[in-house]
């Protein structure tokens, strides 16, 4: 059940097995929602597909640890749920005025602005919720961490304060340094959360925990550069988005800093340095090895 | 300015007291957010002054409940925190499109609508790091019951479901039930969550969460008539907002279906109400009792 180190582990099965798994959860997890209109704007954009990285990453994490990932699947639930309020709210017309979001209209072009901009708030609050009160057999203790790493994740100190200050280069030049900051924000924090909360659940010692943390930081860097060089490179067909955006906004992209051949190094350099952190823990490792390899593969 | 129980108790001192209290912990909890841009959008409109309704009411229920209320304090600036995301949006050119707010140019006026749209999103998971990561001294299994109703409160089954049902009810006439799905969610509901998460951290038993649950349902309600009220009745430098808009918006209120007069009655019998159900623990309600009054008073 491994990846380097065994090759019986079938990493597609797994993959597709998980991602069921994940959409059963978020189809059953919006009951309630009332009223209707909202319910649809909120299931809308969190049913429109996906890979669901951020929950598979977080079940996996949990049985790395040595838990049941049954545990988890309210917490990857509640990580899906804040990705898509971020994609929902990053798409309105204030901020990066998006028309095509997974292959579909975005949420405001199908439910309008003020719909969209409280399906987003709605699914951010009931991200907290599944955690708080849905997620029984996990020690309150435990869950109160989750909860601190999703709410640090998703504000100010992550997704929020990625987002401000991409918006504020736009149209400019930034440095290595900022194009960083924007990408570890924007991108890395909620990576970091999904295998943190998932080892967080499973009652993680600090040094996995450490680990975890070099293994998503670094996955979170590299995917977002190949997320660079694919809008360089891909079409919109392939993407599900609008390609070329980076371009067309002016933004300051891996590829224009570095060149596309140093942007690809870098980003095997970091998926390489990854896997390596996970190195003590290799018999468990597999599925996270593996989603490391996925998530930064050039065909994705 | 006392009440039924006691002559003795300073209400206007121990209302500035708290809100002083309030104040301070507002100001002192967004120290690290980053970018200062997003930090300045997210103080301007959190540190915008106003009455404190929703802190100060946690605080009086966590010592009714025989708690310390600075066990509370950071419970009580998350739920400020809530509240002014919800106004920050609210006043969104796509929602109620409000240029004035206490007194002041609404938050996207001054920082345009992303970051607007941005800083409110920031207040909101800070609200829950506030509660999951920074209130020490709290068992975790109560943090956990608190966090639980804050989401509800803020989220579908809350402020956001209050809020749809709100805006698709502008220029149409609503009936009475509709109405008051609107105010229990859009207003009620986080009334509620600071009275019941004050109480849930001093370790309330169910008999009180049960009263105070009757108390702040009477005095959510009560507090949005004298709201459609007084939109109605008073200017807008009273009010520190745009007067005469419900009118405007000809969106339905208590006094356009119920008359001046009715509405009024209808608010007195739900303040007696509110105050009557705090009856077995009268000889620690002054503060609550003293703030049910204070609420729903005409001139506030």
């Amino acid at each position: 059940m491994a990846v380097a180190v065994s090759t019986d582990f079938d990493f597609a099965a797994y993959l597709e097995a998980s991602r069921q798994r994940v959409e059963q959860a978020l189809d059953a997890a919006l009951g309630p929602e009332r009223p209707e209109s909202l319910r649809e704007a909120m299931r809308y954009s969190l049913l429109a597909g996906g890979k669901r990285l951020r929950p598979i990453l977080c079940l996996a994490s949990c049985e790395l640890a040595g838990g049941t990932s049954a545990l988890a699947l309210p917490t990857a639930v509640a990580l899906e749920m804040i990705h898509t309020m971020s994609l929902i709210h990053d798409d309105l017309p204030a901020m990066d005025n998006d028309d095509l979001r997974r292959g579909r209209p975005t949420n405001h072009k199908v439910f309008g602005e003020a719909n969209a901009i409280l399906a987003g708030d709605a699914l951010l609050t009931r991200a907290f919720e599944m955690v708080a009160l849905r997620s029984p057999g996990v020690a309150p203790e435990r869950l109160l961490r989750v909860l601190g790493e999703l709410s640090l994740a998703a504000g100010a100190p992550g997704l929020v304060g990625g987002q401000v200050v991409d918006l504020e280069s736009e149209g400019r030049q930034v440095d290595l340094d900022t194009l960083e900051y924007i990408h570890l924000h924007k991108t890395g924090a909620l990576l970091q959360a999904s295998v943190l909360t998932g080892a967080l659940i499973a009652g993680a010692e600090d040094d996995l925990l450490d680990a975890l943390r070099t293994y998503s930081r670094g996955i979170g860097l590299a995917f977002q550069i190949i997320d660079d060089i694919l809008d360089l490179t891909a079409s919109s067909a392939v993407l599900g988005k609008t390609a070329g955006k980076d371009l067309a906004a002016d933004k300051t992209t891996y590829p224009k800093l570095l060149g596309l051949e140093e942007s690809r190094r870098r980003a095997d350099v970091l998926v390489r340095e990854s896997k390596e952190a996970l190195q003590p823990w290799l018999a468990q490792a597999g599925p996270l090895v593996a989603l490391a390899d996925y998530i930064t593969s050039r065909d994705r």
